[in-house]
């Protein structure tokens, strides 16, 4: 499986990321095997409110890559999945798949389970990508909110979308994610409001003081539709991975996402094993004197906690 | 501030809800003291989309519980308040405490960092007012999504509000929150579709089968801007509870969730050991054996986990 997703087959791809997605046992082999494969392809993060034409946007973004002669992974991640039934992802991912070019692989990602597990299946959705050839990985996902700054977090150059129109959205986004945003995307920019919401975006932008030699967060329009402002936007993601490079930010930013991922994998380590001890016969008083009052929830914890490792002092 | 909260004082109570929230030491103190003195109350979750009128129905039902002389505590929850600023929790906070009722404490909890972060704070807080001495807690949140469910989890009986016209909505709810519903509401049943959406309701119902003696969800009709129908639910959810005491449910549920909260817990502490040692200069090898490609984070993940722990040994 590791050396036909390495040679890039659509098959293998497809079917690791499946393992992935159901956290099958063979998913985190196959991803230890591909790691040191990673690390080549650049991480598009697409984020904006619904409505905004972000799927549109990624479209022409990817016709844009296949021009430059790049091959492009698109990931589409919905986190609202379990309400909405993944209805809006499979009309995106329906249209993208339209080409048939083999230069792209597109992948929805729908809720399973809880969404910690979403944000890291994702990652790891974007590292099959990346093992396997792709030069670009465009990550959109539906709506703003904490999951998909979470998901969005995993990209190297993160798309802000905005469009005239949407009116409270524009206070919404001043009030939280903006400063996820490495670019600022204009879109629908032919529309009435637009040169109301440029002024709004450049006035949000100004309460940042970026440092000389650190990233201005630019602000592109585009018309997805038309195409119109899409090899500026293209020319201007080059800008920020150059940046990026350049300044050492990247090699920052890739370390604390590391700290993040290990912490996550050591508490998901610890987690399994607290889930195994409380299964059993043993925690029964323990649990019984939290459920009677007896102590209290914190206690028990570190309690649990050095039971639990004692057990593995030797190994 | 334990003496205080116990005898119900209001500033007191209001103090270390904020505590609470902003993660203070002196709250964990203050939870573990008072934990001996909560389980009195009664807990109800109030989830449904938005524009289903779950304000006015929380408005309702405080004042039919305040007609049988029960006191009640109110926690509004919106996890998306980093986006929308919490202007939405705003105005019902503002609307519920017009009634100046010592018998009733509001709350409205915004999303501060991270989403795991309000479950388990909207927790601790249901424990200060259940410590306080309210004897029904209600908890009501915005929208319908994961962190919903999440927070819900806490409630011992669950609302879940439908109202007609919502259209996707309707096959939203089908798809992912139904099984977290122990009475589904129908409010608003003054208008028109309140029938198409009753007999959905039923038709999405009649998928489970209970058990002889196990709850069977009922459907409750209410107009909340007309207390139509109030009085009816608040009697259901005294059915509820007293079949949850009855049938051992309830033992079982909060054993479930506290196996849960403990799982937390000792991922917290785990956490914050893990956080504190990759702050250290004694990862950097590790770090850059991962940044590099000559190892892989799953590796690096139980070596870490490995190295914090064989500091624990003795103590």
């Amino acid at each position: 499986m590791v050396e036909r997703v390495l040679a890039g087959d659509r098959l293998a791809v497809s079917r690791l990321i499946s393992a992935v997605e159901d956290g099958a046992p063979e998913a985190e082999s196959a991803l230890r095997a591909l790691y040191r494969h990673t690390g080549r392809a650049h991480i598009i993060g697409i984020t904006g409110p619904a409505g905004s034409g972000k799927s549109t946007l990624t479209n022409e973004l990817v016709k844009e890559y296949r021009r430059r002669e790049l091959s492009v992974g698109v990931i589409a991640v919905d986190p609202t999945s379990a309400i909405t039934g993944g209805a809006i992802l499979g009309d995106r991912v329906r249209m993208l798949r339209a080409y048939g070019d083999p230069g792209v692989f597109i992948r929805s990602m729908a809720t399973r389970g809880r969404v910690g597990g979403l944000a890291r299946a994702t990652r790891d959705v974007i590292r099959v990508l990346d093992a396997s050839g792709k030069d670009i990985v465009v990550v959109e996902t539906v709506g703003v909110g904490q999951d998909e700054v979470d998901i969005a977090s995993s990209a190297l150059t993160t798309l802000l979308v905005n469009v005239p129109g949407l009116g409270d959205d524009i206070q919404a986004i001043k009030a939280g994610i903006l400063e996820i945003a490495d670019i600022m995307v204009l879109n629908k920019a032919d529309r009435e409001g637009a040169n109301e919401l440029l002024a709004q975006l450049r006035h949000n932008l100004s309460f940042s003081h970026p440092e000389p030699g650190e990233w201005r967060v630019p602000i592109q329009k585009t018309v997805a539709t038309t195409g119109e402002g899409i090899r500026e936007l293209v020319d201007t993601v080059g800008k920020h991975r150059e940046h990026l490079k350049s300044s050492g930010e990247l090699q920052a930013r890739l370390r604390a996402s590391l700290e993040e991922e290990l912490v996550t994998l050591v508490q998901e380590a610890v987690g399994r094993r607290v889930r195994g001890r409380l299964a059993g016969p043993e925690c029964n008083n323990l649990l019984e004197g939290v459920l009677s009052r007896e102590t209290d929830p914190f206690s028990a914890a570190s309690r649990l906690l050095r039971e639990v490792y004692n057990g593995q002092k030797s190994h």
